[in-house]
Protein backbone atom coordinates (compact mmCIF):
# COMPACT_ATOMS: atom_id res chain seq x y z
CA UNK A 1 0.00 0.00 0.00
CA UNK A 2 1.12 3.50 0.21
CA UNK A 3 4.46 4.66 1.25
CA UNK A 4 3.90 7.57 3.94
CA UNK A 5 5.97 10.36 4.48
CA UNK A 6 5.58 13.06 6.53
CA UNK A 7 1.91 14.04 7.32
CA UNK A 8 2.21 17.23 5.21
CA UNK A 9 4.03 15.28 2.17
CA UNK A 10 2.28 12.06 2.36
CA UNK A 11 2.53 9.70 -1.11
CA UNK A 12 -0.05 7.83 -2.39
CA UNK A 13 1.33 5.72 -5.01
CA UNK A 14 0.77 2.58 -5.36
CA UNK A 15 1.31 -0.09 -8.11
CA UNK A 16 -2.38 0.45 -9.04
CA UNK A 17 -1.82 4.63 -8.71
CA UNK A 18 1.36 4.85 -10.90
CA UNK A 19 0.70 6.02 -14.65
CA UNK A 20 1.92 3.68 -16.59
CA UNK A 21 1.26 5.86 -19.71
CA UNK A 22 2.69 9.59 -20.13
CA UNK A 23 4.32 8.71 -16.21
CA UNK A 24 5.70 12.41 -16.52
CA UNK A 25 2.49 13.81 -15.99
CA UNK A 26 1.56 11.92 -12.98
CA UNK A 27 1.71 13.68 -9.38
CA UNK A 28 1.50 11.57 -5.72
CA UNK A 29 2.06 13.82 -3.36
CA UNK A 30 -0.74 15.40 -0.91
CA UNK A 31 -0.35 18.79 -1.79
CA UNK A 32 -1.01 18.27 -5.66
CA UNK A 33 -3.92 16.13 -5.17
CA UNK A 34 -5.54 18.57 -2.75
CA UNK A 35 -5.06 21.49 -5.06
CA UNK A 36 -6.94 19.91 -7.61
CA UNK A 37 -9.72 18.66 -5.54
CA UNK A 38 -9.97 21.69 -4.10
CA UNK A 39 -10.81 23.62 -7.00
CA UNK A 40 -13.15 20.90 -8.37
CA UNK A 41 -16.52 19.92 -6.82
CA UNK A 42 -18.31 17.17 -9.50
CA UNK A 43 -16.79 13.27 -9.39
CA UNK A 44 -17.31 10.58 -10.77
CA UNK A 45 -17.57 7.37 -8.12
CA UNK A 46 -17.33 3.94 -10.16
CA UNK A 47 -18.33 1.03 -7.93
CA UNK A 48 -19.59 -2.28 -9.05
CA UNK A 49 -22.90 -3.76 -8.66
CA UNK A 50 -23.75 -7.96 -9.56
CA UNK A 51 -21.05 -7.69 -11.81
CA UNK A 52 -22.20 -4.27 -13.60
CA UNK A 53 -19.44 -1.48 -12.96
CA UNK A 54 -21.77 2.06 -12.54
CA UNK A 55 -20.52 5.70 -12.72
CA UNK A 56 -22.29 8.09 -10.09
CA UNK A 57 -21.35 11.82 -10.71
CA UNK A 58 -21.59 13.92 -7.51
CA UNK A 59 -20.63 16.74 -5.94
CA UNK A 60 -18.34 16.07 -2.65
CA UNK A 61 -16.46 17.96 -0.35
CA UNK A 62 -12.63 17.59 1.37
CA UNK A 63 -11.49 17.49 4.94
CA UNK A 64 -8.12 17.06 5.25
CA UNK A 65 -7.45 13.68 4.37
CA UNK A 66 -11.22 12.69 3.90
CA UNK A 67 -13.58 13.11 0.72
CA UNK A 68 -17.08 13.38 1.31
CA UNK A 69 -20.01 12.81 -0.77
CA UNK A 70 -23.69 12.14 0.35
CA UNK A 71 -26.92 11.26 -1.79
CA UNK A 72 -30.69 10.43 -0.63
CA UNK A 73 -31.73 7.29 1.14
CA UNK A 74 -33.56 6.38 -1.53
CA UNK A 75 -30.61 6.05 -3.65
CA UNK A 76 -30.21 2.63 -3.54
CA UNK A 77 -26.72 3.28 -4.55
CA UNK A 78 -25.14 5.03 -1.97
CA UNK A 79 -25.58 2.64 0.50
CA UNK A 80 -24.25 0.35 -2.01
CA UNK A 81 -21.13 2.37 -2.34
CA UNK A 82 -20.82 3.06 1.49
CA UNK A 83 -21.02 -0.74 2.50
CA UNK A 84 -17.42 -1.15 2.31
CA UNK A 85 -16.78 -2.29 -1.27
CA UNK A 86 -14.03 -0.72 -3.61
CA UNK A 87 -14.61 2.07 -5.47
CA UNK A 88 -12.64 4.19 -8.15
CA UNK A 89 -12.95 8.16 -7.09
CA UNK A 90 -12.30 10.36 -10.18
CA UNK A 91 -12.40 14.22 -10.68
CA UNK A 92 -11.20 15.96 -13.48
CA UNK A 93 -10.91 19.66 -14.07
CA UNK A 94 -10.72 20.60 -18.35
CA UNK A 95 -8.31 23.06 -19.52
CA UNK A 96 -8.16 23.32 -23.00
CA UNK A 97 -8.57 21.81 -26.25
CA UNK A 98 -5.19 21.33 -27.36
CA UNK A 99 -5.21 21.37 -31.70
CA UNK A 100 -2.50 20.19 -33.44
CA UNK A 101 -1.04 20.14 -36.74
CA UNK A 102 -1.88 16.65 -36.88
CA UNK A 103 -4.39 14.36 -35.93
CA UNK A 104 -2.95 11.75 -33.98
CA UNK A 105 -1.40 14.75 -31.63
CA UNK A 106 -4.74 16.73 -30.93
CA UNK A 107 -5.31 16.20 -26.92
CA UNK A 108 -6.71 18.29 -24.10
CA UNK A 109 -5.20 20.41 -21.04
CA UNK A 110 -6.99 19.34 -17.51
CA UNK A 111 -5.65 18.27 -13.73
CA UNK A 112 -7.50 14.94 -12.62
CA UNK A 113 -7.27 12.92 -9.64
CA UNK A 114 -7.85 9.68 -8.72
CA UNK A 115 -8.59 7.97 -5.06
CA UNK A 116 -9.12 4.42 -4.56
CA UNK A 117 -10.67 2.81 -1.77
CA UNK A 118 -12.95 1.57 0.55
CA UNK A 119 -15.52 3.76 1.66
CA UNK A 120 -17.59 3.78 4.81
CA UNK A 121 -20.90 5.73 5.83
CA UNK A 122 -20.94 8.44 8.15
CA UNK A 123 -23.80 8.72 11.11
CA UNK A 124 -23.91 10.81 14.07
CA UNK A 125 -22.69 14.32 14.28
CA UNK A 126 -20.16 13.75 11.57
CA UNK A 127 -22.85 13.50 9.35
CA UNK A 128 -23.58 17.24 9.79
CA UNK A 129 -20.43 18.33 9.37
CA UNK A 130 -19.54 16.67 6.56
CA UNK A 131 -22.48 17.98 5.13
CA UNK A 132 -21.22 21.12 5.87
CA UNK A 133 -17.84 20.24 4.29
CA UNK A 134 -19.81 19.37 0.85
CA UNK A 135 -21.88 22.55 1.10
CA UNK A 136 -18.75 24.96 1.44
CA UNK A 137 -16.92 23.22 -0.62
CA UNK A 138 -18.91 24.11 -3.51
CA UNK A 139 -20.21 27.60 -2.12
CA UNK A 140 -18.10 28.72 0.76
CA UNK A 141 -19.95 29.93 3.66
CA UNK A 142 -22.75 28.97 2.60
CA UNK A 143 -23.66 26.29 5.52
CA UNK A 144 -23.49 29.23 8.17
CA UNK A 145 -26.36 31.22 5.86
CA UNK A 146 -29.22 28.64 5.73
CA UNK A 147 -31.23 26.65 7.77
CA UNK A 148 -29.25 23.00 8.92
CA UNK A 149 -30.74 20.06 8.71
CA UNK A 150 -33.45 18.47 11.23
CA UNK A 151 -32.82 14.84 12.51
CA UNK A 152 -35.34 14.07 10.02
CA UNK A 153 -34.06 15.28 6.90
CA UNK A 154 -30.70 14.22 8.63
CA UNK A 155 -31.95 10.30 8.52
CA UNK A 156 -32.82 10.78 4.58
CA UNK A 157 -29.54 11.75 3.66
CA UNK A 158 -26.60 8.62 3.60
CA UNK A 159 -23.19 10.28 4.01
CA UNK A 160 -20.10 8.19 2.71
CA UNK A 161 -16.59 9.21 3.17
CA UNK A 162 -13.24 8.21 1.29
CA UNK A 163 -9.61 8.10 2.88
CA UNK A 164 -7.36 9.63 0.42
CA UNK A 165 -4.59 6.93 1.05
CA UNK A 166 -4.14 5.43 -2.46
CA UNK A 167 -4.33 8.20 -5.34
CA UNK A 168 -2.59 10.30 -8.10
CA UNK A 169 -2.73 12.83 -9.86
CA UNK A 170 -2.27 13.50 -13.63
CA UNK A 171 -1.69 17.01 -15.34
CA UNK A 172 -1.11 18.09 -18.95
CA UNK A 173 -0.53 21.62 -19.70
CA UNK A 174 0.56 23.71 -22.69
CA UNK A 175 1.09 23.86 -26.09
CA UNK A 176 0.36 20.51 -28.99
CA UNK A 177 3.58 18.67 -29.43
CA UNK A 178 4.02 18.27 -33.33
CA UNK A 179 6.16 15.70 -35.40
CA UNK A 180 9.04 18.13 -36.83
CA UNK A 181 7.99 17.05 -40.06
CA UNK A 182 4.98 18.66 -39.44
CA UNK A 183 5.74 22.16 -38.41
CA UNK A 184 6.02 23.22 -41.65
CA UNK A 185 2.42 22.71 -42.39
CA UNK A 186 0.05 25.63 -42.85
CA UNK A 187 -2.97 24.79 -40.62
CA UNK A 188 -3.25 26.67 -37.16
CA UNK A 189 -2.10 25.02 -34.06
CA UNK A 190 -2.60 26.13 -30.49
CA UNK A 191 -4.75 25.74 -27.43
CA UNK A 192 -8.49 27.24 -27.32
CA UNK A 193 -8.71 26.89 -22.85
CA UNK A 194 -11.45 26.39 -21.24
CA UNK A 195 -13.38 27.43 -17.80
CA UNK A 196 -15.97 27.28 -16.03
CA UNK A 197 -18.14 29.85 -16.24
CA UNK A 198 -20.31 30.77 -13.36
CA UNK A 199 -23.27 33.81 -14.36
CA UNK A 200 -25.14 36.41 -12.51
CA UNK A 201 -27.67 34.69 -10.51
CA UNK A 202 -31.59 34.17 -10.79
CA UNK A 203 -33.91 34.43 -7.31
CA UNK A 204 -35.73 31.60 -6.82
CA UNK A 205 -39.93 32.74 -7.33
CA UNK A 206 -39.87 32.33 -3.02
CA UNK A 207 -36.67 34.52 -1.97
CA UNK A 208 -38.04 37.46 -1.02
CA UNK A 209 -37.21 40.78 -1.70
CA UNK A 210 -35.60 41.83 1.61
CA UNK A 211 -32.88 38.76 1.44
CA UNK A 212 -29.30 40.20 0.26
CA UNK A 213 -27.48 38.65 -2.28
CA UNK A 214 -24.50 37.32 -0.77
CA UNK A 215 -21.18 37.64 -2.06
CA UNK A 216 -20.66 33.70 -3.67
CA UNK A 217 -23.57 34.74 -5.69
CA UNK A 218 -22.92 38.19 -6.46
CA UNK A 219 -19.43 36.71 -8.04
CA UNK A 220 -19.05 33.25 -7.44
CA UNK A 221 -14.94 32.32 -7.96
CA UNK A 222 -13.29 28.89 -7.09
CA UNK A 223 -9.80 28.95 -5.50
CA UNK A 224 -7.63 27.80 -8.72
CA UNK A 225 -4.38 25.32 -8.02
CA UNK A 226 -2.81 26.64 -11.25
CA UNK B 1 -32.89 -6.09 -22.55
CA UNK B 2 -34.07 -2.64 -24.28
CA UNK B 3 -38.04 -2.73 -25.49
CA UNK B 4 -37.28 -1.42 -28.98
CA UNK B 5 -39.69 1.02 -30.86
CA UNK B 6 -38.92 2.14 -34.32
CA UNK B 7 -35.32 3.53 -35.11
CA UNK B 8 -35.83 7.26 -34.48
CA UNK B 9 -37.70 6.58 -31.44
CA UNK B 10 -36.09 3.84 -29.59
CA UNK B 11 -36.48 3.53 -26.22
CA UNK B 12 -33.38 2.26 -23.61
CA UNK B 13 -35.37 1.76 -20.54
CA UNK B 14 -34.28 -1.28 -18.86
CA UNK B 15 -34.63 -1.99 -14.88
CA UNK B 16 -31.08 -1.95 -14.60
CA UNK B 17 -31.55 2.06 -16.18
CA UNK B 18 -34.18 3.03 -14.76
CA UNK B 19 -34.34 5.78 -12.09
CA UNK B 20 -35.37 5.10 -8.35
CA UNK B 21 -35.03 8.27 -6.91
CA UNK B 22 -36.32 10.81 -9.12
CA UNK B 23 -38.07 9.20 -11.41
CA UNK B 24 -39.63 12.35 -13.20
CA UNK B 25 -36.04 13.34 -14.00
CA UNK B 26 -35.52 10.19 -16.16
CA UNK B 27 -35.70 10.30 -20.31
CA UNK B 28 -35.13 7.46 -22.12
CA UNK B 29 -35.23 8.34 -25.67
CA UNK B 30 -32.90 8.68 -28.52
CA UNK B 31 -33.25 12.44 -28.92
CA UNK B 32 -33.26 13.37 -25.65
CA UNK B 33 -30.06 11.06 -24.87
CA UNK B 34 -28.96 12.15 -28.57
CA UNK B 35 -28.70 15.97 -27.46
CA UNK B 36 -27.25 15.64 -24.41
CA UNK B 37 -24.25 13.40 -25.71
CA UNK B 38 -23.55 16.11 -28.64
CA UNK B 39 -23.75 18.79 -26.22
CA UNK B 40 -21.47 17.04 -24.53
CA UNK B 41 -17.96 15.85 -24.86
CA UNK B 42 -16.43 14.57 -21.99
CA UNK B 43 -16.87 10.85 -20.03
CA UNK B 44 -16.14 8.99 -17.58
CA UNK B 45 -15.72 4.82 -18.37
CA UNK B 46 -16.61 2.49 -15.06
CA UNK B 47 -14.66 -1.07 -15.89
CA UNK B 48 -13.43 -3.37 -13.22
CA UNK B 49 -10.07 -5.10 -13.60
CA UNK B 50 -8.88 -7.66 -11.15
CA UNK B 51 -12.24 -6.76 -9.14
CA UNK B 52 -11.45 -3.41 -8.86
CA UNK B 53 -13.64 -0.79 -10.59
CA UNK B 54 -11.97 1.88 -12.04
CA UNK B 55 -12.96 5.34 -13.84
CA UNK B 56 -11.38 6.56 -16.70
CA UNK B 57 -12.14 10.10 -18.09
CA UNK B 58 -12.03 10.57 -21.94
CA UNK B 59 -13.43 12.70 -24.68
CA UNK B 60 -15.97 11.14 -27.12
CA UNK B 61 -17.65 11.15 -30.54
CA UNK B 62 -21.31 10.29 -31.20
CA UNK B 63 -22.27 9.00 -34.46
CA UNK B 64 -25.77 7.95 -34.77
CA UNK B 65 -25.89 5.03 -31.89
CA UNK B 66 -22.38 4.47 -31.28
CA UNK B 67 -20.27 6.28 -29.14
CA UNK B 68 -16.41 6.34 -29.97
CA UNK B 69 -13.36 6.67 -27.99
CA UNK B 70 -9.85 6.21 -28.20
CA UNK B 71 -6.63 5.88 -26.20
CA UNK B 72 -2.89 5.23 -27.14
CA UNK B 73 -1.91 1.68 -27.28
CA UNK B 74 -0.07 1.41 -24.31
CA UNK B 75 -2.67 2.91 -21.88
CA UNK B 76 -3.91 -0.67 -20.74
CA UNK B 77 -6.72 0.51 -19.76
CA UNK B 78 -8.26 0.52 -23.21
CA UNK B 79 -7.68 -2.38 -24.44
CA UNK B 80 -9.12 -4.07 -21.54
CA UNK B 81 -11.97 -1.78 -22.00
CA UNK B 82 -12.44 -3.13 -25.65
CA UNK B 83 -12.27 -6.94 -24.82
CA UNK B 84 -15.78 -6.89 -24.60
CA UNK B 85 -16.45 -6.47 -20.63
CA UNK B 86 -19.49 -4.83 -19.15
CA UNK B 87 -18.81 -1.22 -18.42
CA UNK B 88 -20.74 2.10 -17.44
CA UNK B 89 -20.40 5.33 -19.87
CA UNK B 90 -21.49 8.32 -18.09
CA UNK B 91 -21.59 11.94 -19.43
CA UNK B 92 -22.56 15.03 -17.74
CA UNK B 93 -23.22 18.93 -18.63
CA UNK B 94 -23.68 21.26 -15.14
CA UNK B 95 -25.65 23.86 -15.56
CA UNK B 96 -26.49 25.24 -12.34
CA UNK B 97 -25.85 25.29 -8.40
CA UNK B 98 -29.09 25.36 -6.95
CA UNK B 99 -29.25 27.67 -3.28
CA UNK B 100 -32.04 26.85 -1.22
CA UNK B 101 -33.58 28.59 2.24
CA UNK B 102 -32.47 25.03 3.79
CA UNK B 103 -29.04 23.26 3.76
CA UNK B 104 -31.09 19.85 2.55
CA UNK B 105 -32.50 21.43 -0.36
CA UNK B 106 -29.52 22.66 -2.44
CA UNK B 107 -28.68 21.03 -5.24
CA UNK B 108 -28.01 21.27 -8.98
CA UNK B 109 -28.90 21.80 -12.01
CA UNK B 110 -27.38 19.38 -14.97
CA UNK B 111 -28.10 17.07 -17.85
CA UNK B 112 -26.60 13.41 -17.75
CA UNK B 113 -26.39 10.17 -19.49
CA UNK B 114 -25.95 6.75 -18.79
CA UNK B 115 -24.98 3.95 -21.05
CA UNK B 116 -24.81 0.10 -20.02
CA UNK B 117 -23.06 -2.01 -22.80
CA UNK B 118 -20.09 -4.02 -23.86
CA UNK B 119 -17.59 -2.40 -26.11
CA UNK B 120 -15.73 -3.32 -28.73
CA UNK B 121 -12.38 -2.80 -30.48
CA UNK B 122 -12.40 -0.96 -33.75
CA UNK B 123 -10.42 -2.11 -36.57
CA UNK B 124 -9.27 -1.17 -40.47
CA UNK B 125 -11.33 1.36 -41.69
CA UNK B 126 -13.57 1.96 -39.05
CA UNK B 127 -10.80 2.97 -37.14
CA UNK B 128 -10.00 5.99 -39.09
CA UNK B 129 -13.39 6.87 -39.17
CA UNK B 130 -13.96 6.72 -35.71
CA UNK B 131 -11.29 8.90 -35.02
CA UNK B 132 -12.60 11.56 -37.48
CA UNK B 133 -16.00 11.33 -35.59
CA UNK B 134 -14.25 11.86 -31.87
CA UNK B 135 -12.16 15.05 -33.02
CA UNK B 136 -15.10 16.42 -34.88
CA UNK B 137 -17.46 16.17 -32.08
CA UNK B 138 -14.77 18.06 -30.23
CA UNK B 139 -14.09 20.36 -32.59
CA UNK B 140 -16.41 19.92 -35.62
CA UNK B 141 -15.01 20.52 -39.17
CA UNK B 142 -10.88 19.81 -37.83
CA UNK B 143 -10.26 16.58 -38.85
CA UNK B 144 -10.48 18.37 -42.85
CA UNK B 145 -8.02 20.89 -41.43
CA UNK B 146 -4.98 18.42 -40.54
CA UNK B 147 -2.85 15.57 -41.41
CA UNK B 148 -4.83 12.56 -40.97
CA UNK B 149 -3.27 9.63 -39.37
CA UNK B 150 -0.50 7.03 -41.02
CA UNK B 151 -0.53 4.00 -40.61
CA UNK B 152 1.87 3.78 -37.89
CA UNK B 153 0.13 6.19 -35.99
CA UNK B 154 -3.10 4.49 -36.45
CA UNK B 155 -1.32 0.68 -35.30
CA UNK B 156 -0.75 3.18 -31.56
CA UNK B 157 -4.47 3.86 -31.24
CA UNK B 158 -7.12 1.75 -29.33
CA UNK B 159 -10.53 2.85 -30.53
CA UNK B 160 -13.60 1.39 -29.28
CA UNK B 161 -17.19 1.50 -29.83
CA UNK B 162 -19.96 1.14 -27.69
CA UNK B 163 -23.77 0.71 -28.77
CA UNK B 164 -26.42 3.08 -27.60
CA UNK B 165 -28.85 0.39 -26.61
CA UNK B 166 -29.39 0.22 -22.80
CA UNK B 167 -29.36 3.57 -21.79
CA UNK B 168 -30.98 6.49 -19.86
CA UNK B 169 -31.28 10.37 -19.28
CA UNK B 170 -31.56 12.86 -15.91
CA UNK B 171 -32.17 15.88 -16.22
CA UNK B 172 -32.89 18.40 -13.23
CA UNK B 173 -33.78 22.51 -14.06
CA UNK B 174 -35.87 25.16 -12.24
CA UNK B 175 -35.21 27.03 -8.93
CA UNK B 176 -35.15 25.18 -5.76
CA UNK B 177 -37.55 23.81 -3.76
CA UNK B 178 -37.84 24.68 -0.50
CA UNK B 179 -40.39 23.62 2.31
CA UNK B 180 -43.36 25.79 2.98
CA UNK B 181 -42.45 26.65 6.36
CA UNK B 182 -39.24 27.83 5.00
CA UNK B 183 -40.83 29.99 2.26
CA UNK B 184 -40.39 33.25 4.85
CA UNK B 185 -36.58 33.10 5.62
CA UNK B 186 -34.72 36.08 4.94
CA UNK B 187 -31.88 33.95 3.51
CA UNK B 188 -31.46 34.42 -0.36
CA UNK B 189 -32.18 31.78 -2.92
CA UNK B 190 -31.36 30.79 -6.57
CA UNK B 191 -29.29 29.62 -9.17
CA UNK B 192 -26.20 30.48 -9.74
CA UNK B 193 -25.93 29.44 -13.54
CA UNK B 194 -22.58 27.64 -14.73
CA UNK B 195 -21.17 26.54 -18.37
CA UNK B 196 -18.24 25.96 -19.99
CA UNK B 197 -16.48 29.12 -21.33
CA UNK B 198 -14.13 28.96 -24.27
CA UNK B 199 -11.30 31.52 -24.37
CA UNK B 200 -9.73 33.01 -26.97
CA UNK B 201 -7.13 30.46 -28.88
CA UNK B 202 -3.33 30.67 -28.13
CA UNK B 203 -1.64 29.97 -31.52
CA UNK B 204 1.31 27.54 -30.63
CA UNK B 205 4.96 28.40 -31.00
CA UNK B 206 5.75 26.51 -34.32
CA UNK B 207 2.00 27.85 -35.48
CA UNK B 208 3.11 30.04 -38.11
CA UNK B 209 2.49 33.30 -39.10
CA UNK B 210 0.30 32.58 -41.88
CA UNK B 211 -2.25 29.84 -40.99
CA UNK B 212 -5.21 31.45 -40.96
CA UNK B 213 -7.10 31.34 -37.53
CA UNK B 214 -10.19 28.88 -38.12
CA UNK B 215 -13.80 29.89 -37.40
CA UNK B 216 -13.83 27.19 -34.56
CA UNK B 217 -10.51 28.97 -32.49
CA UNK B 218 -12.12 31.95 -33.06
CA UNK B 219 -15.51 31.81 -31.47
CA UNK B 220 -15.73 28.48 -30.27
CA UNK B 221 -19.28 27.22 -29.32
CA UNK B 222 -20.78 24.14 -28.57
CA UNK B 223 -24.48 22.89 -29.99
CA UNK B 224 -27.16 23.13 -27.41
CA UNK B 225 -29.62 20.70 -26.37
CA UNK B 226 -31.56 22.95 -23.81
Amino acid sequence: MSEKQNDKNQVFQTGRTTLVRRPERGRYDFPAIAAILDEAYICNIGFVLEGQPYVLPTAFGRDGHIIYFHGHLENHMLNVIGSGIPICFTSMILDGFVLAKSAFRHSMNYRSVVVLGRPKLVHDAEKQHALRVITNHVIPGRWEDVRTPTQEELDKVVVVKLAIEEASAKVRTGPPVDLDEDHGRDVWSGVIPVSQNYHAAHPAPDCGATAPLPKYAVNYTRPTGR
